[in-house]
């Protein structure tokens, strides 16, 4: 066999591999780990290509010169993707594992997209070491839909239930719990301008409330929760939407009542929404419950009662793989930890040319919004930022200034890349 | 500039070449309109390849390797896509089009993706000759998700409305909007097992109902509306649901109020849905309808009220281009034919070794349900088939049998094979 063939063979065998690789993860391709199969150092070699090999070849030269344009995307989400998880993607869309189809033409009740799906869902409950009281559904229409299907699961159309809304997304869903039952904001942080968690302490909860809500990672607001209350209710649940802080640090999930989350921040495209939920809280949805939104219909059915958005599910288990071998969320968290600190670091050293106006203590990991003193200058910064390939730094236009969104995909290097622009546009600019 | 690399630029330059290229179809990669760019036959070339190249080529093997491990899918949904739309799918997947990012990684608010769903909408427009006053909407959930959300955006709680049962969606349509208005069935053919239309003269309406409701396609039974009803109500609309004949054949849009469809039969992959909606039905949402299920909400801000399904609904948009480049809905809809014809008369050739329970008139185009007339074979069937690469043509387990979903992207070449292995079975076993 020739080498390349014998090498060809290998990473077919075991097309994992690269992911298990950390050096690789900023690659293009995991071409360190491809060279020494079997301690077999790959010289470059000649190859007698036949037609089809050609435009094959061509194929792949196009590969390369996309690699090399490559961005840092801050996007809120959709959002960045890992680079080895794409690429993984990219050389089985067209045949998943030899078995003659892509994922995305697979039928949902076959044994290749039930085990896709089976895996999916081990190993994500193995990256939050979710309880196996606990279901894990997944589910279409975003976390706005949750807004909706949470009291209408959860509450009778009289019960109490209390919102603590730490920002945009925290309202929007109190604002659609009122159509299903008799929700409450225990706190509000809008008079701030959403810059702040409250002490637990102090919230005024309702001892009869099915259950407290909050917004774990306020993405536009950029304000985290870094440690969760208790329901006074003692038959009441803590609620949270988790979807842009989802799996980027471990989380007990024995806290929480209903966990749920968009995919499209940390661990996949949009188009599916993760929800962790007790189980002992499924089978109670009210009368007007749509079919789809009925989370016993949805949990008797794994997930399938109709067809889900199998490859966005598929596209979630590459990246809980990934998040698996990386070393799991401490690992994770880690990480993220250290690109928040360079950025903030940054914004605060900056003599006030940079302002995150955020309280200290609960600065989101996931989304650092930050101003100009000089306002007039932030069109600039987001212009020539973009010069540079740093995309979607645009801050969300109901709060303005800037926003870097830096979830768990976006590389340690692009952060430094953006401070070092940071401070050479500060110097250019104080 | 050598060769191959003058060729690559050709390539980039026009990706949408090799969709424009009939020919090209059932092709794993269009060999035949790369060798002739420009009239200069290629010949095979040696390529000196440096280190990363090397890996690349072996990834091309791999590709190559899968092309002649395709299969012939016959599943009802997800099923099979073009195979160009796949290659090309695969070929972008990690750079857009040199904008640095993968479609899944695109903010849904960035000019990029915008370009995409806008592109989306033109060419189904195009395709359908949708008039300017309807809408259409990329939502997520699927078609059971539309059976709440039809009753819930079109009537009040009293309203009537009719519903005309020829099949299992039907009836499931039927059953959800019971929890949301009056809905009646004027005909069902559940005591004939669902094969057959009924007459239009016949159909007792309701002159009250909201709306008349079909499912076009019953894609268990395989029954097909070959034309359409007209609302006795005046101020009523006919409302469908083309989830698995959707853009299979030209369809006159300004008889329906509604047409909605599930895309994973003839247009995507699964995670997106799509509805086409006269605009003046839209805004008069009961008070208990979810924001997401609420037209108004989606109409007003394009499908964009919350993130959609973006990777799901550029793959619909690769789909539409196909299906324009083959020259429109006229010229699919004869392919169509041509194939149902060709199994439709293997069946009713067999002298009874096979059976199709549809009443001839009414038989779909797209699913073909047929049993055995010794059905202690149809095991071996099946089983055999998979064997030649014919996957999926086990029939639903509410009917048995066997059924061969023929969407659109199924090839004419996977029929022909079909029915030469149908015919090879019933000589072994007549």
């Amino acid at each position: 066999m020739p080498m390349a063939a014998s090498l060809h063979t290998n990473f077919l065998q075991n097309p994992n591999r690269h992911l298990n690789n950390p050096t690789t993860q900023n690659n293009v391709f995991p071409v360190t780990s491809i060279r020494t199969i079997k301690n077999t150092p790959i010289r470059p070699v000649s190859i007698k290509c036949a037609a089809p090999t050609t435009t094959q070849i061509q194929d792949r030269f196009s590969g390369q010169a996309q690699s090399q344009d490559r961005v840092f995307n801050f996007a809120a989400g959709p959002a960045t993707l890992p680079e080895n998880v794409l690429l993984r993607a990219q050389s089985e869309l067209y045949n998943w594992r030899g078995c003659g189809m892509s994922v995305m033409e697979m039928s949902h009740r076959g044994k290749e997209f039930l085990s896709i799906i089976q895996k999916a869902e081990a190993d994500l409950r193995a990256l939050l070491e979710i309880p196996p009281e606990y279901a894990v559904l997944f589910l279409q229409g975003g976390a706005t839909t949750q807004f909706a299907a949470l009291p209408l699961n959860l509450c009778n159309q009289d019960d109490p239930v209390d919102y603590v809304v730490t920002g945009s997304w925290g309202d929007k869903a109190f604002k659609e719990a009122q159509k299903y039952c008799k929700p409450n904001v225990i706190w509000s942080g809008k008079s701030e301008k959403y810059t702040k968690i409250p002490s637990f302490d102090g919230l005024e909860q309702n001892p009869q409330a099915r259950y407290l809500h909050i917004c774990a990672n306020e993405t536009i607001h950029g304000v985290e929760f870094k440690d969760y209350p208790t329901p006074k209710n003692p038959n009441g649940v803590l609620v949270a939407d988790m979807s842009s802080n989802f799996c980027s640090k471990p989380v007990d999930v024995s806290k929480f009542g209903v966990i749920y989350a968009g995919a499209q921040k940390n661990v996949g495209p949009s188009g599916v929404t993760i929800v962790i939920i007790r189980k002992d809280l499924i089978g109670n949805a009210q009368d007007v419950t749509p079919l789809m939104l009925d989370y016993k219909i949805q949990a008797e059915n794994n997930s399938l009662y109709n067809t889900p958005p199998c490859y966005c599910i598929y596209m979630c288990g590459l990246v809980f793989e990934d998040l698996l071998d990386q070393g799991g969320l401490k690992e994770v968290e880690k990480k993220n930890k250290k690109k928040a600190e360079i950025l903030y670091n940054a914004i605060d050293a900056s003599n006030g040319f940079y302002r995150c106006p955020v309280e200290k203590s609960v600065r989101s990991l996931m989304n650092v919004p930050f101003t100009l003193e000089k306002s007039e200058l932030e069109a600039d910064f987001i212009k020539e930022a973009a010069k540079e390939k740093m995309l979607q730094l645009k801050g969300h236009r109901s709060v303005g200034g800037m926003r870097a969104s830096i979830y768990n995909a976006m590389p340690l290097a692009g952060v430094e890349t953006l401070v070092a622009f940071m401070k050479d546009f500060q110097a250019r600019h104080a």
